[in-house]
């Protein structure tokens, strides 16, 4: 296994093209990431993965350690033995889904106790045991635990979560050094070369997110997380501390999005300084109907597909549109057939891959100004559908 | 486009090794076809029955009738052209379905009168609407409409069904040669060269099975299914019905076996002297968890896979098999991840059609009685599950 280290090879203006070596596999950013929520992205067959071009996925640690739990796929030897997937993968800390998905959650300095949507059992998710469940999953990058707050967060409660945050990234640090020099015992390390991710926190306050840049550098990870964004605010404060957090961070570490987002955030956070994204956006979109094209967006369920043999999307060469016609995927998806969510996600999740790779030339060829003019005329149109 | 023809190459026994030459390619017989109900062989890419060996799919005129409508499919230039799948298409006659599925249907000897299950809409099935509806869709073998009679049939009720299926066959014959010479106005043929053929009724009386036939060949069809069996009956009198039934078809035309069946019942029935073969068991077992392997059945959701590190089948070769294991399989099915419905029935498929090219080789190797041992001792044991 390699171990984990990053790259810079080139920027234009903020945009950057960087590679990521980790335990797995080597990743080009910027990158997006499919989420595979439950140790599969839903629909898809790892090898469809690997031929539109995904070099990383994303586990919900939450999902995973309440059913099958962390314990058994730590004895499979982790997530990629476990799966069947080999390529890298990325870890959350399960923090976001105890917000959103848990039932009669406490949170406490200590950590978060909750109890599963699932069946009921209860779990305390501290940092520490976050940090181990990782460590369990074998992750190429694990996430350090956060706090999320509840929208909208006056500046104080922002404040405070951003500082509990960092306390906790502090103690995941901590626990991530244990574990690599075999300090805790009854903890299985199932990559030992995992790489570990701070989280910046503090809402949109400019300030707040400094002082989190400020703390969290000085723990030192091997890479940054903007969190906490794409959950409500306007776009142009999306874009604006995106970009204003970006700056503040190292030129040689990687910086992660988190949760974003439309392919148009894609480009406009790439041209302030972002390099991996993930979101749950194709996936669920493609299931829904909801399709990505380089002329815009399209609904598969529209009656005026009903009779159109043409392709979901000309410039694409994904397995759906060289096989099949709108005709044919409107059918597939009004007769409630799963082929029909299994090849709408297929094509959405090859736009976006896509779309990264397009990206990933026009900064090395430093053309991403015209490129992101040109994107943002074409494919990020609201709808096709008249 | 290849005409029609079938071409006995050797038997062993009562079992039979032939190929049928359609429109849309050569298939192998003895043969599985799996089905695909709406147009599309449920959870499955076309590409992955290819790859399994699937030479040939089903689909169901009903359900292809009331939505999206064969007027719709004969303007996109028949099933092939509108589903992408370029191989064998057999289309069934909408009987079955009319009976099993659809309301408040009145059966008269012009046709079936029926509402759709959809949205109510009435529909008259004519035995000469059926056979246009089929030219629109332009499978490659159209099936004769039939009526199918509520069980347990008398002999007086069998026998009356019987002769209204015969006299349906004769008017749909004259359809298709009419179809055939351009008598026809308003009827596009999607598929000139398409075959069409008789289905043998009588229940599980012999003395009807056998007029059914007679009275069936005098019409004359480019094959011969039995139909009306595997609807309850004990599974002796299904193979002693197929048995003496098939012993009266012509030797030069492929016989196929309607619905059936389990893995032991297509062994059993090409012993008899059956070439074709269909039945949602793969499929629909594949989506509920229930595997076929070469070492007995599985049901997938059992605790006893929830460590088991091996792959489903040891003995097979498809893509479920290659790369996940039975612990990930039943993570999948137990999260609801669409994923576990759609490797799994990859694998049923591939071991159905994997089953069927063994036949084959026995049946060209001349050791079939051996196989057919062999395998009813080792596959077709109910259960693996303690």
């Amino acid at each position: 296994m390699l171990p984990f280290s990053f790259r810079l090879r080139s920027t234009d203006g903020a945009a950057r093209l960087g590679e990521l070596e980790t335990p797995h596999g080597i990743v080009q950013t910027p990158a997006f990431m499919p989420v595979g929520t439950q140790g599969a992205v839903k629909a898809m067959r790892h090898r469809e993965l690997e031929e539109a071009g995904a070099e990383i996925i994303l586990a919900n640690t939450y999902h995973l350690l309440v059913r099958p739990g962390d314990a058994l796929i730590a004895r499979r030897g982790g997530l990629h033995r476990f799966t069947g997937w080999t390529r890298p993968i990325l870890t959350d800390s399960g923090g976001f889904q105890v917000y959103s998905l848990a039932r009669r959650r406490v949170i406490t300095e200590e950590g978060a106790d909750f109890q599963s949507h699932l069946d009921g059992a209860r779990y305390l998710l501290t940092p520490e045991r976050a940090t181990d469940v990782q460590a369990h999953l074998g992750s190429d990058v694990a996430m350090v635990l956060d706090e999320c707050v509840a929208l909208p967060a006056t500046r104080d409660q922002a404040a405070e979560a951003m500082l509990r945050s960092v306390r906790w990234a502090e103690r995941c640090r901590r626990r991530l050094l244990d574990l690599r020099r075999g300090a805790i015992s009854g903890v299985v390390v199932s990559t030992p070369a995992q790489a570990q991710f701070g989280i910046i926190q503090g809402g949109v306050f400019q300030d707040l997110r400094d002082e989190s840049a400020d703390r969290t550098l000085r723990i030192g990870f091997e890479g940054y997380a903007i969190g906490g964004l794409s959950v409500g605010e306007p776009l142009d404060q999306l874009y604006a501390v995106t970009g204003d957090t970006a700056r503040r961070l190292p030129a040689d570490r990687p910086r992660y999005l988190m949760g974003v987002g439309t392919p148009d955030d894609l480009v406009e956070c790439v041209a302030r300084g972002i390099d991996m994204f993930d979101c749950v956006l194709p996936t669920r979109n493609g299931r829904n109907g909801q399709l990505f094209t380089s002329q815009g967006r399209i609904n598969i369920k529209n009656a005026q597909y009903a009779e159109d043999d043409g392709p979901l999307d000309p410039a694409c060469g994904c397995y759906t549109c060289r096989h099949h016609s709108r005709a044919y995927l409107r059918h597939l998806y009004m007769a409630g057939e799963m082929t029909a969510g299994a090849l709408n996600t297929l094509h959405n999740l090859s736009f976006y891959l896509d779309t990264m790779r397009r990206i990933r030339d026009a900064i090395a060829f430093r053309t991403f100004e015209n490129f992101r003019q040109e994107f943002l005329r074409s494919a990020s149109r609201l709808s096709l559908d008249s």
